[in-house]
């Protein structure tokens, strides 16, 4: 089993990555509380199989549950507030926990509610993608979306334990895994060139699934994420190159979906974002073209997309680019009009850019955005 | 002008103390924030007097208003959402401010709602009643209430900084006034002779509102209560002593409401819980009755309760006993069925104690509670 013991501004925790690991959850739960009661967030999918196994490990604790369904348009208040309402109606203290069965939309939602119960009471994630294994579930960002605007309402709260269950990585889609993937990839152009070769190198060991290149790369990934937040939980200069492609990426999430209902995956959005800020760097840095064809090449081998065709979406191609460069302008990440994007000279070298021209951000897209 | 530096766990900001201090606001947003935009949510009972002001003095930002009732009954998710439909409707950002101004239920709604906007946008307090100024305003404690339970989702979190003008103090009404004068008393009791024997000599001039007796006083309550809570912002020991009285005297708070609709001010509530804990103290301490006859003569100097009369109230005095022995089982701050209570051995000696017997705690209400 490998732990990583994870210390964010005096939260201290452990993240356990094992196959077979939610075999522990009554034992660690038992060091951390007295409190005997739990409630359970669960995407529904997972009703007859890891929730089924945790309410059977945990058979001295007093459970509660709310199962569902795991589409971002559920990452809501009406959500949050029928957590809130089994949490009062049954006596739920701060120091009972709740448990977060789910991807990165269960573990947003449930530690939000979980982060704000009492001002905060105890939270477990179980992250059941690799999306949520080694982005959402680490770095204590929690959130629900409001109206049309993603993550408007949030916190910044860290679990008393992750419990990461490798054998959840068998029952993934090839599309979902590969999203995850995009994350590792983005980690290892922001810091680590070796890291990098090691996932082009190891793409096919790593598409198969194999069980000591899974840990492996999920390892170094977490481990990468937790070194840019360490020290700086809230938002600032390390944590965010983090958001390395993210905010082109973002914009063509958000442009690309209907009513929260998406047409990308989040990683699938970033691998696009990525080529959109690569095809910038080369621009604005003056750089060749090798970066920017070796980011296509690693993408495509983990078959993730470097361009968007709008005809297949069924959007407009000039409506689209003018949909991303409309909320590339909301992003909340923009502070008083600069906006700011990340890029990257070197891997390893990457940098926060506050001057790039507006006409050269909108020329990305139109390079990403194909008819 | 006073002003207190703060720094709760890295969060350093001012509080000013002053007649008329409102006077600075342009000025000193403008030190603090590039963002132009500001949302004003305030009891709209100040509409002509103090928003008006505010909104004259900030010519030169864009400013939105949220105007909404001072009652905790309006301290729920519903107001909530109404503040952050304005902040989605109209791109505030987390540089954007929010001013809060009224007191406790505006302080605590409006500073729940920036605590969360985005992870947590700029928030100015504006507190317009004592107890707001040296109590709720002060330490970090945002939330709403939910269901029947108040406070039940909340959050830490601090403003950039607060404006406490004075001038707001001459139009209380005596027994808000008296109501806040409670939490000075109680900062006195747990931790500073000399403030006690002061606030009990100087009487006659508080309650004549004497300008400097007005600052001196304030000034003192804000910085004791600021010592208890700097370096410990989550619940714990130290912060835990503020609540000397508070348990009690909060559960005859809620057994004498209804819906929210509240029968004593908390300062009240505040007055009657530590008599009740004076009686526990004596009981359980083996003490004179020298302490609990000095806390009966200094409440009863600011016209503060020192009984309850059920018949006054319309309420069975064993039904009132009854709910007040239900809400205390149910108080928040219970950790694994251990009631945490605090003592006062001598002025300025207070400790908590997780072994007060039930019954006791019965017989300090029995005390407290005449027909």
């Amino acid at each position: 089993m490998k732990v990583i013991n994870v210390n964010f501004d005096n939260n201290r925790y452990s993240i356990y990555l094992k196959r077979g690991v939610i075999e522990n959850i009554s034992n660690l739960l038992t060091q951390k509380t007295e409190n005997k009661k739990v409630i359970i967030v669960a995407d529904k999918v997972f009703r007859d199989s890891v929730v089924k196994k945790v309410i059977k490990l945990l058979d001295n604790f007093e459970i509660y549950i709310h199962f569902m369904e795991a589409g971002k348009a559920n990452k809501n208040i009406k959500e949050a507030t029928e957590i809130y309402s089994i949490l009062e109606k049954n006596n739920i203290a701060r120091d009972s926990t709740l448990i977060a069965i789910g991807g990165g939309v269960i573990g947003d939602l449930a530690g939000f509610v979980a982060s704000t119960w009492y001002r905060g009471m105890n939270l477990v994630h179980i992250p059941t993608t690799l999306m949520a294994m080694v982005d959402s579930s680490v770095g204590g960002k929690v959130a629900i979306n409001f109206g049309n605007t993603i993550n408007a309402i949030g916190n910044y709260y860290h679990p008393i334990f992750t419990l990461m269950d490798l054998t959840l990585i068998d029952t993934l889609s090839n599309r979902d895994y590969s999203s995850g993937i995009a994350e590792s990839i983005k980690c290892a152009i922001i810091s680590d060139r070796d890291f990098f070769n090691q996932l082009s190198q190891d793409s096919q060991k790593i598409l198969s699934k194999e069980r000591q290149a899974v840990e492996d790369f999920i390892y170094k990934t977490i481990n990468i994420k937790i070194a840019h937040v360490q020290g700086d939980i809230k938002e600032n200069n390390k944590r965010l190159l983090l958001n390395y492609g993210h905010t082109l990426g973002h914009a063509i999430e958000v442009s690309t979906a209907t009513d929260y209902k998406e047409y990308y995956r989040h990683g699938e959005g970033v691998s696009l974002g990525i080529m959109a800020v690569a095809y910038i760097a080369q621009k604005h840095l003056n750089l060749s073209s090798n970066l920017y064809n070796l980011f296509e090449q690693i993408f495509q081998k983990y078959n993730l997309p470097i361009r968007v065709y709008a005809h297949k979406i069924g959007i407009d191609r000039d409506t689209l680019i003018e949909k991303c460069m409309q909320n590339i302008q909301k992003d909340k990440k923009r502070v008083s009009n600069h906006l700011r994007i990340i890029l990257v000279k070197n891997i390893g070298e990457a940098k926060v850019y506050s001057d790039i021209p507006i006409a050269l951000i909108k020329e990305a897209f139109e390079h990403i955005i194909k008819d």
